[in-house]
């Protein structure tokens, strides 16, 4: 199955300012693109990059691997540039998934438990009411992502009269947003964005109720 | 299997506070306590509670399904009473689970996935580091709920030679603690606890990003 990995190079996760400047903001967001994109290979699936520009096959973090994926380039929002990819289904693919690019957590039984999902679509949730992950099997169903997107997809696909399954899965309701995301990454992540973080001198801070991030 | 549910009535859930009082924090955190007592059940299980202080039979909230649980009441701190239950495994029992009151998203479905993970210990982690469930088959391993304890967890039992698994399960990883967390339990809640919090007056509200909640 194809599947569609959003990711925009223009500001990447905003919401890590502070701690992170733009340039490791950047240098980041690649290093779980690479996450995502190992865990979908993995899977046996294969990811195609949706860009918001062209991607700079010369940045810090871009290997020959992320340089030679399928890729398209649409400057739309991001629910724009999704619907028109989904626009294929029921033409040139009988399905298709998109799986955010920020899924730090992700690894291939995660994503296959996400596939193996019946439904004209499945949805992994994300914290905080986003979908994070979904599987769509019906051209009727377009995504929205504005707002609380999870309960929003449930709605319009039950609108349209089609089944809905989901995934209950921690790895892929994580995404990685806020700098107490980062401790998530550190605890659970496997791949370069843990590594990423640890270079840079991350590390779990315990100062009781959940753990936060302490730089050193 | 019998699975210990620690559970406080006194100043339950005080990070809750606001937006809500001692009164309704009492009322609320029995709600969760009944919805992770069902799923117990209903995944085929024996709850038994583990108490701070005796249990007020006239409670609001506290039901004669509640009532007539198994209980121990051990007034010392949640690991020393966790460590008094599983000194029974080995002897009574060749296996016990320990699972959070505060799980308002737990499904039988959930649970059975964590109670069939292979391991010596089995670990549900919490999100921001904590242990939300488990189940322990050795009598060498231990609790420590202090600080980071779902890395401190799998640290005790690799030293002491065990095997450790976990389940990847957002419903969970969820425990109900801050406010933003009662988003989760409106989405995605099945039971009482969600219920508690639609009759008192709590919607899911959209303000860019994750979403958070609004009381009217």
């Amino acid at each position: 199955m194809r599947v569609l990995v959003p990711y925009t190079a223009q500001n990447p996760k905003s919401r890590l300012d502070p701690p992170l400047s733009l340039t490791e903001r950047q240098s980041f967001s690649l290093a779980m693109l690479c996450d995502v994109v190992d865990a979908i290979c993995d899977a046996g699936h294969t990811p195609e990059l949706l860009l918001s520009t062209p991607l700079d096959e010369d940045a810090d973090g871009v290997d020959d691997r992320l340089a030679d994926l399928p890729r398209t380039v649409d400057d739309r929002s991001l629910t724009a540039a999704v619907n028109a990819g989904l626009d294929r289904i029921g033409r040139e693919e009988p399905e298709l998934a998109v799986v955010m690019a920020d899924l730090a957590l992700a690894t291939p039984t995660a994503l296959q438990r996400l596939f193996a999902v019946g439904g004209d679509v499945a949805i992994a949730p994300g914290r905080g009411g986003g979908t994070n992950a979904l599987v769509v099997r019906d051209p009727a169903f377009g995504v929205d992502y504005h707002g609380a997107s999870y309960r929003d997809h449930r709605r319009l696909a039950e609108t349209a009269g089609l089944a809905v399954g989901t995934v209950d899965s921690m790895r892929l309701a994580t995404d990685v947003d806020e700098p107490t995301d980062l401790a998530e990454v550190l605890l659970h992540g496997r791949g370069r964005a843990a590594e990423w973080l640890r270079d840079a001198g991350f590390a779990v801070a315990v100062d009781g109720g959940r753990v936060g991030i302490d730089r050193s």
